[in-house]
């Protein structure tokens, strides 16, 4: 509740078309829906742009059926699920309409692509191991409204791979760098573009990556500026973070 | 050299106005000054929109002389030294026109403020500790022609601090969030606004810190959406980032 | 045995009313019970408050049902089994009376609630997914007689789910906040509110969490004050612990 | 701003006796006096029945003197300056009146020692390195109206020692266990009382002890009953949490 | 695409047998198939000597065999899939020509060995446990032409049996010293002999080895000169490089 | 071969009674039996007074009877095989005479308990959990001659245990303390005993215990005297190091 | 207070020649001068055999002396001092009979070498910079009563070295083996002799030598048997032990 | 001592012109001159083609001296001796012909460069600030008889200034890329080139670098063929390496 809504809230007090005790329920009225194991936030979508996102990992079945079937009931579209299992997919897809993609691991209730920005989001990968975490980045923003251009397997011992799609890194509004092992593509997307490049280190890899910690640290060291980064294997935070971006001004130029 | 640059070259071969010997010394020009100890690039504020920006740890008083200097004679304007020592600092400032801030250790070579975006940048950290890492961003966004809106020890421990201004939180185009510590600030930032915000962990801290390890790791696990990470301590990296993306669009609605 | 009781033996052997051997014996006599694998006190109900807790992994079901049975011999209630495997106990359950609860995979022998304390344990979750960390603190502290507040899904990411049980945070004796991720909720609930707070880091999350890692981290570097940390996922000794600070006064006013 | 105080506002605001537009203001009321470094929260004292504590490090002497004399101005007393270095407090002694200690690093300006709790809380040492953070601890607690008894250098390399002081540890309501190297110390008390432990590691110690991190993560896995932890070295949060818990009733008996 | 050809293709411009239009087609032409999940470059063995691997992790069946069998088309023998489990090795072998085992995991499409460099590699273990990765080096260079001494379980533990080969040890060109544990294996022969070694830790062990850390490390630190390290269980690129090395230059005398 | 065989040799030469070839060859007679994955020490007998062990982990069952059978053909006795699968147990009891314990996992072939040392070993454990690796601790020094004494669940919560067994510690000539969590059992033993304590780290525990980190860094700080450390969860090492030390002297008095 | 002391007791009090009262203060009777900030143990040399060691990091110069003073009045000889800075050792030596090492930092007061053991300590370094940490430890044993024999830069890069010295290897009751980087030497020694190895991991090296965990971990892993370790430059407490170990049986034979 | 060598022993002695004692004393005859604190290995140069490295950290001067000038007495040439300080370096050049370079801290004792490789060696650096690292592989690379050839400055931020110099990429035998921050320079290059590649990290950069972990991860997790790692920061080892591949063929051609 914003400023603006607490001075009205007072003038009508003060003209008597609102009690306090009215009032005060109003200042105390919870946009959210208590179903114990969660509290849904229904104003997100007024508050944020969109509305909550449900992290499958954790969640029992019928906690994530519980959360989705409250929001599906309040109209919202586009309800993104990530780290849904399969079988946990298979469950809701009896009770909801849900889009489910194997690769990723996401699901969307009520999808609807609607492109609300103009300039285009491109992702890239250092290779076909990283393709699951770019998808959930890809199906994110596109679910959010954006037009996404994949740029798969370009990594940095194929240095080449890149330079022939420059026409892309150089006409995209975001990047979403994503990879596994040294995590280079970062810092050379970032060198050669001047648009923010999100970075998504991913935990592909053996030995010494430690579960992803050495794409992590050389991305956050990177030396290219323009370049922040977001935890090992968030496709969905650097699709959302994109979107974000994507959506603030005009196709670039 | 982009794909049209190559074609026009390649016509006026044809057309026998440029031999292929000199089309092959174009295409093989360097835009590099090569220092011996550097290879400064003169191309980049063209190719990225910023000159270079000189890393001054590590460097030798004489080294960053010679780089700025270079900069300088190509007419470079706001070329920014970060961790520049006040001793260099001053042995600067004899040769070259330098603004420097010994709170964030911040050197910029001929600067000019010039605001080229609309929006506004919000910079907040958690306490006071954190803002030499905070006005090294502030700076930086400054230099680049950014309006800068501090927001200074508004950490989570006193987080009514924050609530009481939340009007620049939601009016900002973009947001960074300095902390140190537990690095909640940035989660906190992220769940109240809808625009992009940059988290910056600070060193500051003790013990179990390790050195900004601690929020470095709260701020790429942060649940809250939009936000990603620089290195730990980077302002200068974040006040980057931040220029371009507030360079994207124009003042938020 | 105290010093009062070495005493009065002492008086006793001055007064022939006990020889050397007998009172030398009553200095060794054992309060264990040797199961060979383990050594059970059944003293510890006079001298901590409380008996035994059996912390499950790592032990085969035939050692548990040995120290729960010589327990359950000696008239122990409330005696509890942590990280109890429902396989386990479906093998105790025909032998010993059980609850058992598989969501925090807790089980309690004899369990009797008796509320000792006047005052009340708020626990609040950042996340669904955090719940079976919070309930095994919650059933510990109600099994030791507490009143226990659950306030569940209340996270950093939609901080207003907080501020909507202000109520609640302030009329708390103790408050224990479980979380993963970030775990800023720890220094949330630190800044509002006025009384000791336990932070449960969790291992929910993925990537950069290592395990809870970047929750720990984040809790022993809260810049609130009143907050100490217990081991990740240690539901159970927050709820000990909580207890133990709630029976030391009356209802907070 | 408690609910009871909005409900008194908007009745006020109905009777006519104070106007929409003073109400809004008093809304928007700042307790916090803005000192561009920082934001100093004259209510805390009211909220949080303590004052606010300045953290030394990384603060210049004038922010440190500014925020303080802010305080002093408003009446504070009992205000806390953790880290605070000799230099700093001889700077600061000149204009307040300025309690030091030099083994600790802390001061407190306008030192006020009223004890407003009836039990005791024990600082314990496992040696004599580890004095510096315990006293950071007991002058805090002092601060804080409580009566402090110091058991120092009881560690468990002559657990002896600590067997002779077996009635400080029965009696005490709180204890403070502060150990460097393996920590042990918290678990021996923990299993020996039976009142809430509060576990402090601290750096004391060389090579693997990595800063700290041995202690820390022993007592993080003590399997005694009733201890929690704090950041290594932070004595005064463990002075401030055994306040909280020592106020919580009367004395024990 | 190097200097001489653009230099000829400028010629062919001028000369008019080649329009501007196809001079741009031949500057842009990929040497990449796009495969959609990969990018296939079947200009990696003119460029590089030997032909793409395919690291088989974190690919599916399909996604593999999609790139083999593009290989395959093109002619490529000798295509190493390292990682490949048995199921997508039997997967594969009913469509292309695949050697296979199932120690290292390594597979082989097209495997013809041809010695072309005379010295020879020694590979050697320090356990029975390490013979896995070995092989996966010692395959990979047969199988790009080398002459390979297997040396198994020499470790340090009983270094009289390196001692009973030192003629294999001062007679080979290179040598690879696959090691867990302690990782002292590439010490010792790095001091015994007067060729590069590469060290290779694994993952063998358990405990304090933190999945190969300690191996690792000790390589890294390692006092004898003319040793460097490959990733944790990274046979192949140890083969790979010993193979590089080898081929420089004639056979040692 | 040490330097009196070689004296005898080349006495033997200059006799003519042999020659320098075979000289020679005797200087080079390899005491191993190369089985192509491992190579048998059959005179590591003579040379430590024990058999080689075999490290079972990462050995295929063919490997380990191939070892163990080439042993028994030279007569060995009491040879132990660490980390040993049941299933691998079953495998190798049909051809050779096996005894196995499934809680260490620890197989002995030919065991022949043979009392050589007259002191004893006493074995403690902080709880139950730590019995299997303090059985591999406590079968291997049985099978290496010596007397072990049990003493388990004697950890820090209840250190009222372990003084119930005074003598024990008192009269042991080494002792092996094996304990996870916070690993203060080692600590404790060391500040009680005047003989030396050999620390065994568990990987007993969740969370910050970081697979054993906590008791290692733990027990390496430790501050009582005479405590070493052996890897996480190495039982075999700790019981064949103290049989080692317990050989050493006489009884102690 | 052993067993029998208790018993004596009783009997006295039986017998009326001792009160109660008298023996309560009996049983309680302090061994322990308490000095505030220390509790010196006079009874540990009955106890222990050795007196205190004073671990003179983090301790003030006049608590140092504070300490030694009590133990020199009390009549100790071989007082022990580590880490004892040369500027305290200046003070301390104008009150006290000290003998200093300025190499080791070791400082022993009213020093009196007595050999009590028959048998011999080696004490080997992997280089030079290792002496430091090696002289600890022979200082501390020879003040034990311990023959020592040192054996310098006898590293696994020169492997040779070490076997030119065998014969004292061989020889030795128990090795200490100090090296830093790598840490292969106590492997190597641990597989060449047949006695207990005490592994001193030094900080010697730089980058990934991680201040002496690369040694540390290597240490941990080795696979050779017979072979613990003590913390991260500990040479005080290879020392203690190997003098433990050495006096418990008669001279090798 | 080789096996050729030992035959011609032997038959020395058969043939009587060598008694077995003076034939057991050669055996033993150490080549080792026994310093104390060093042991000094005058055959290294017969047995490895250089003679001993002195690792100057934590050496005194005097020792450095010692040993310095008993290989200097020995006609060693190129003596090197690496992380020398400014002050030791002024101290050695007194009795010694010492070349110093105070970038690198690199000395060398009677310095001959004598060209003994025909092909060279590239190196090249990230950045300014890593160009200390890249000059100790320089100079011990020069020292060892290799051409040098430095590209400095052209890392991944402006992967241009790398394709401008992409012939020297091509034409060089072994090529070494020092790098801190995120080391993807590694990659880029060994995804060029067609030789192999020695990482070298570096500690330069600042927080989440973690002393060079960034760099060193990255660059053992490259995925691109034929690169190798070496310490943080050990240009020495890098230098050493690259002259021994480059040493063992012809030039590249």
């Amino acid at each position: 509740m914003e400023q603006q809504d607490i001075f009205e809230l007072l003038v009508k007090v003060q003209e008597h078309t609102l009690s306090p005790e009215e009032a005060l329920n109003k200042l105390k009225l919870s946009p959210f829906e208590d179903l114990g194991y969660a509290k849904v936030d229904h104003h997100r979508s007024l508050r944020q742009g969109t509305c909550e996102v449900i992290y499958g990992a954790g969640k029992t079945p019928e906690q994530i059926l519980g959360i989705a079937t409250s929001m599906d009931k309040h109209g919202e579209t586009n309800i993104i699920i990530t780290r849904l299992s399969e079988q946990t997919a298979d469950f809701l897809s009896d009770k909801l309409q849900l889009f489910y993609d194997s690769t990723s691991k996401i699901g969307i209730v009520n999808r609807k692509i609607n492109y609300t920005a103009s300039g285009s989001i491109v992702i890239a990968t250092g290779g076909t191991s990283d393709i699951p975490v770019a998808e959930e980045a890809a199906l994110t923003a596109e679910a959010l409204g954006n037009h996404v251009l994949r740029l798969y397997d370009v990594g940095v011992s194929g240095v080449q791979r890149l330079f022939h799609n420059m026409e892309f890194i150089t006409n995209a509004n975001v990047i979403i760098a994503v990879a596994g092992m040294e995590g280079a593509l970062a810092s050379i997307i970032g060198g050669l573009s001047d648009c923010p490049v999100i970075a998504v280190p991913t935990s592909v890899g053996y030995g010494a990556n430690f579960g992803g910690l050495s794409a992590l640290l050389a991305m956050l060291n990177s030396c290219a500026s323009g370049v922040s980064v977001v935890n090992i294997d968030n496709g969905f935070g650097a699709g959302y973070l994109a979107s974000m971006i994507n959506h603030m001004g005009g196709k670039k130029s």
